[in-house]
């Protein structure tokens, strides 16, 4: 790579702000004047579209209204933890999928009013077998019935004028997509969609030993092979044990310039980088707040 | 204590079942197949309570029927990960405050269907502060108002016919209760609701060093302090560092034939106690199932 390559542009998921810094008075401070950013990924988990309509309009203009404020760019909308915890649009009651589609749709609207372009997540797993074995593969009703969603979805989030719509494949058999040829394919499957859908895959997950063995460089293929639909990336601290979502100020297995060189060489580079990091509730705020400091400097550091 | 001391009654809470087990038909039957246990804690993890009512009622009727057919006792119904990632009922804004007390409701409207007697959790959580501080005390006006949802709460939760509340205090400042007195303060001020408030302490919530201090003995305290208050107990292995919920295949500081000694001691004993684990998502089910099942033998054979 040159040194004229151009930066990377790097900002941080919200995640890190659940039950803390929740409203945007707080979360737009912190991310501006003690992470020194100004681009995020907003969490689902500082908003449920659940709420009702009026509570939504409410948040939605103030996240708008300190965004601008502040010099904030929201990037688009992540799926949390607590959506993450149902088994979404792969619940093996149909009921509990339509919620699950009407969740996202609810999603889309508030992402739409408070000025967020994009919105994205996990899909859903199916339920665990009794004797512990693990699907090789999704029922193919269950997947025709999944993009049948998709291509919904790709209309509603058109009608409420967002531009692009992400599936961030996740290292679970009961998931849907976790190799690099099913994600390809429902690209395939979903392309046409009102409102492209795009992958956002996450360095903590292709690299995921326990399901796809060693390598050092297992998220290389990822991007050589879908860097046509890759237009965002999660990037966390791991051990490629388990899905650590750590901080850069844990030692572990990613190294930052590494990953800069990775994305530059596979094409990814233009697609911006978030941060993603989960810390236990009863985690102390202070020391939160200087690892992240530390963290985000570190990977400003490396995208520049 | 006596060699003819009474058993204490022994169950798990489903949260286990999160994303893996999510249907009756497959938790009763890993429970009593493979856990060997006859006695339950539900999770909220595995229905949401904003699900339609037509839902709800489809899945409370399949609950009730399934765990009859199986021989298993549902003794309460908790809060899972999903609604603990919100604020709850101490949300920087009332009317995200309001969203949650119906949750609730409904919690004890799905609780009542499915013949569950019992619904509680942690309360809610106050937002962080800009600079990482963290207050000692929620305030007053908070107080007064998260003090008066409980008395609704509690006429709600009789109007369903329910016959018991709990609060789980969690080791968080921004949390609350989470000192013994706090507690006991509570249970004063919730005195009388029409249906009675009482706590399920955790064991990995009390021996959390990094906000209470180093006492190999933290939990013992608790038990003795609010024996008459303490009508179930979450336990879990656990370092004492952070609230692992780990399985008792992990080592960690926990002794099993100890905490049944202590239960005795301090005459919690006849109190139901439920082991309360969590998995990372990505964590197989087979590796779950085995350390589940010699878990469940091992406490089993403590609490005899």
């Amino acid at each position: 790579m040159s040194e004229a390559a151009a930066p990377i542009p790097f900002g941080i998921n919200l995640g890190f702000c659940v039950k803390r810094w929740v409203s945007p008075e707080l979360w737009t401070r912190v991310v501006r004047e003690r992470l020194g950013l100004d681009l995020v990924q907003f969490s689902f988990d500082l908003v449920d579209p659940m709420w009702p309509d009026a509570v939504l309009e409410r948040h939605a203009g103030a996240v708008r209204r300190e965004a601008q404020a502040s010099g904030i760019t929201i990037h688009s909308a992540f799926i949390g933890l607590a959506h993450y915890t149902f088994n979404q649009l792969l619940h093996p009651d149909p009921a509990v999928r339509d919620y699950a589609e009407e969740w996202l749709g609810r999603a889309y609207r508030f992402a739409a009013m408070a000025g967020i372009p994009r919105v994205g997540g996990p899909l859903g797993a199916i339920a665990s077998r009794l004797d512990g074995t693990e699907a090789e593969a999704i029922e193919p009703a269950d997947y025709a019935e999944l993009i049948a969603r998709m291509h919904r979805l790709g209309a509603r989030a058109g009608a409420e004028g967002l531009s692009e719509l992400y599936v961030e494949p996740t290292p679970l058999r009961r998931e849907w997509p976790w190799t690099i040829a099913q994600a390809r394919q429902m690209m395939n499957d979903v392309a046409g969609s009102a409102v492209p859908w795009r992958l956002c895959p996450d360095w903590g997950h292709g690299t995921f030993e326990p399901l796809y063995g060693p390598g050092e460089g297992a998220m290389e293929p990822w991007f050589r092979e879908l860097a046509d639909v890759i237009t965002a990336v999660h990037i966390q601290q791991t051990d490629f044990v388990l899905d650590r979502h750590w901080d850069f100020a844990v030692p572990g297995k990613v190294d930052p310039l590494e990953a800069a060189k990775l994305l530059r060489a596979t094409g990814i580079a233009p697609a911006p980088v978030f941060l993603e990091v989960f810390y236990p509730f009863e985690h102390d705020d202070m020391s939160i707040l200087k690892a992240l400091e530390a963290s985000s400097a570190l990977l400003r550091q490396a995208f520049v």
